[in-house]
């Protein structure tokens, strides 16, 4: 049957991307210095070896041949999956792939030093070759996709995207969002928030980490954490690696930081284990994925009583102070304040930031600004949406983020769309199974998980996004939820 | 020209085993358990697919080509090289290939725990499927290349070596060792050696370590130290992971490990870069790799002038104490004492360790003996070489090396004629520089290890065994050199 040898032909493919993850997470947390040339040729000889046999003619007529069998309704949607990545994947020649690859992992590479020297000049010319090799990705997409060309970047990341949907949501979001940020700034203003004093030892974050982990169900026997200069959550899911950075001045970013990274490996270590190696058994989006992470960190893990949880073990771990009570905790963690490192945002602040970086990049990728324009178009955006400048820091500007860096433009708006998306899944667990407040203090994060599971991780790919939330949550994507959700936190409405 | 082709196809080879070699790395080091399964399977694929490259139809008809065409003679080198290479390649079926390596990585696993429980019973059927697999290899190997079963092992990592001229070396030894053993152990019975007193922690240990490491010259650019249950040097050339293991009891035998695989990783950083990724500039073979390591570890890790230059060191890390003075250490590391762990022995007794192990896999191999006689022969030959009973105790037994685990049987000589080479170039080099222990006194480390760039690592695999050994010593391989050392440093001859 056509439909086996297609199984077979993924399960191929997937140990091979197995291979890929476990050298790209070494290349982040362990490779020294000297070894990124050999790695990045070995790492790009890998890409173009999956990217014959992903576009092999055979599997054409194995997809082919396999519409014509009788296959069960999983099947069929694993076939459907196999078809997008087969045409996801012959869309671009093998040395297009490799270029982009080599000069994705050399511009990555060297800007983890460049972003510590605030060296832009250095930085710009790597950038320009990625965009331009991405333009060319994009413009070949675009003209076997008829779509325009950062409608088919999105496509890679959230299939069914589209500038016009994207347009319309945060559209949304602009409407409501400034007058929030606003209002919960003057509401916060006289608020008395203590700054917890370090230092804080690494060893110490570490093992508080481990046990936030172990808290919210991350299963060390699949799985590890690390450190890396750009926190992600890699690996396969049956060993998830997933990584942090430390400051020793303050632990708070990097606390959350783990949480977060765990919702992504909840989700990873949740997929049903009967579809690994398939299509089908794969993460549905990278906002999906974001609704998870953000399910964690902000559903959850910005929650007071979540806070009050965890309060003793951090106290535990650093010592008394006043800082340090479940009450102070809530409003540090809840506090906003425009900021300009995203990763470090709130939650309310948070769009703006991703927003930003959606119209550079659409911009961008359809040849309407260049590399050399972004700094300015950067201070600009920022002192717009939240008053700050960065001219002439690129560290904490243009140059903060790894995803530009290695050719992923389309990924941004995932975020926000994730944390609407994690909004909309929080008000439909308290339908079932009362507010979240409760669950945590009654000790119930396990039912809470399950039913992350039961509604969204054991449902991978088998899905199309629309049908998976609206049987999660009984409608579509809506922004009115994280509006909700933000003025029920922050206003108290 | 064929030649270029055949160059362009080792590259993508060379590639794909980098990210092999990674991935083995992680795995011994970094994968937690419940990872295994995934990667064992992973691993296999990526060798299948390596198979099937090495063997392509193609080669034969370049290295035809290439034959007739005009080369250097670095160039014809590299040819043999690779016809070597492909000759042992296309030996094997790809079904044999893929099931040993997954049958090694299944019995390589379970070994690590099976080990440290002495469960012989859970370890036997594992190994006998890993010696079924590698009997088929060597019944394969034998009859194309026309040799006998276990030179046909040999050849794969001592290319030249045979059953008949090993059965002659350790035949020379087996007439002078037992007495030296016995007049050594005479001589040192009345010394007084006093035990470094612990706790030695694990992270003072490192630090010692990595020192240590950088004094003999590893480049961390290039390279890493990790742990993982039984010590190697892996990855690659331009990012050599070395390991070891800490106990917190004692700080001897890690620190002497990490100088031993400081050898290999020298060797390797040290190959000529021009030839990276083609197989004349990998280390000509297993013996010269070790002889590499026991000249760090034996020659220079243990002449009391090195130990002097570390003793101060040491005693910063751990404090001061008797034992710990440049004389004591001196008589701690060469101590000659019988045991029972190959990898804990002294150089006097380790050929006992290896010529047991290499009589017992020729044996096995040729199927004289099966898995189930192991435990008992290897319990007689331990009291007929050196006194000790192991019946019973697997753990410090037959289980103690991962080498049989994976199916690496014709592996174990090589640390022998390491260690005759190591004696061998030690004496070459006093000739060219001076007497060693004036060498390290006067500082002049860099001296002796341009001195094996120079005879050694910059030759790669540019020539034969026998005549890089000709050429950087006046003759090849002579089991007297090593009679010599031993008999100066132990007996004062």
């Amino acid at each position: 049957m056509s439909y086996q040898q297609l199984e077979a032909h993924q399960r191929q493919i997937d140990r091979l991307q197995h291979l890929f993850a476990i050298c790209g997470w070494d290349q982040a947390t362990m490779m020294p210095e000297g070894g990124s040339q050999a790695r990045a040729e070995a790492m790009a000889e890998l890409e173009v070896l999956l990217h014959a046999k992903k576009t092999a003619p055979e599997v054409g007529d194995w997809i082919a041949a396999a519409e014509g069998e009788s296959l069960s309704a999983a099947q069929q949607a694993n076939l459907n999956e196999i078809r997008r990545h087969w045409q996801d994947a012959r869309l671009l020649p093998a040395d297009l792939v490799e270029a982009l690859s080599l000069a994705g992992s050399r511009c990555e590479h060297a800007w983890r030093r460049q972003r510590q020297e605030n060296d832009w000049a250095g930085f710009a010319p790597n950038l320009g070759e990625v965009v331009r090799l991405s333009r060319d990705v994009a413009r070949l997409r675009a003209e076997a996709l008829e779509m325009r060309p950062y409608d088919a970047m999105l496509a890679l990341y959230e299939p069914g995207m589209s500038v016009v949907k994207l347009d319309q949501v945060f559209g949304d979001l602009a409407n409501w969002l400034p007058g929030l940020i606003t209002e919960v700034s003057e509401r916060q203003r006289g608020e008395a928030v203590l700054t917890p004093v370090g230092p804080f030892p690494t060893e110490q974050q570490k093992a508080l980490g481990l046990e936030v982990m172990s808290l919210i169900g991350f299963d060390f026997n699949h799985g590890r954490l690390d450190v890396s200069s750009h926190p992600f959550c890699g690996g396969v899911p049956t060993d998830v690696r997933m990584t942090t950075r430390y400051n020793e001045e303050e632990f708070v970013s990097s606390l959350m930081g783990i949480i977060h990274e765990t919702g992504h490996a909840r989700y990873e270590q949740g997929l049903p284990r009967e579809w690994l190696g398939q299509p089908a058994g794969e993460a549905r989006s990278m906002a999906i994925h974001e609704s998870q992470s953000l399910f964690c960190e902000m559903q959850l893990g910005h929650h007071p009583a979540f806070l009050s949880l965890i309060a003793p073990r951090i106290r535990a771990h650093f010592g008394e102070q006043p800082a340090l009570s479940a009450a102070n905790l809530a409003r540090l963690y809840n506090r906003v304040e425009p900021g300009l490192i995203r990763v470090d945002a709130d939650e309310v602040t948070y769009p703006a930031h991703v927003i930003l970086r959606y119209e550079l990049e659409r911009d961008l990728i359809e040849g309407r600004i260049e590399v050399a324009d972004i700094p300015e178009l950067w201070d600009a955006k920022m002192q717009q949406w939240l008053g700050l400048r960065t001219a002439g820091n690129y560290r904490d500007g243009c140059m903060q983020d790894i995803h530009w860096t290695d050719g992923s433009f389309g990924y941004f708006p995932s975020y926000t769309l994730g944390a609407m998306t994690a909004a909309q899944l929080r008000f439909a667990l308290e339908r079932d199974l009362g507010e979240m407040g409760s669950v945590i203090e009654a000790g119930r994060l396990p039912a809470l998980f399950a039913w992350l599971s039961a509604k969204i991780w054991q449902h991978a790919s088998l899905l199309p996004t629309d049908e998976l939330l609206t049987q999660a949550t009984g409608e579509t994507l809506s922004p009115r939820w994280l509006r909700r959700h933000l003025e029920q936190r922050y206003v108290g409405k």
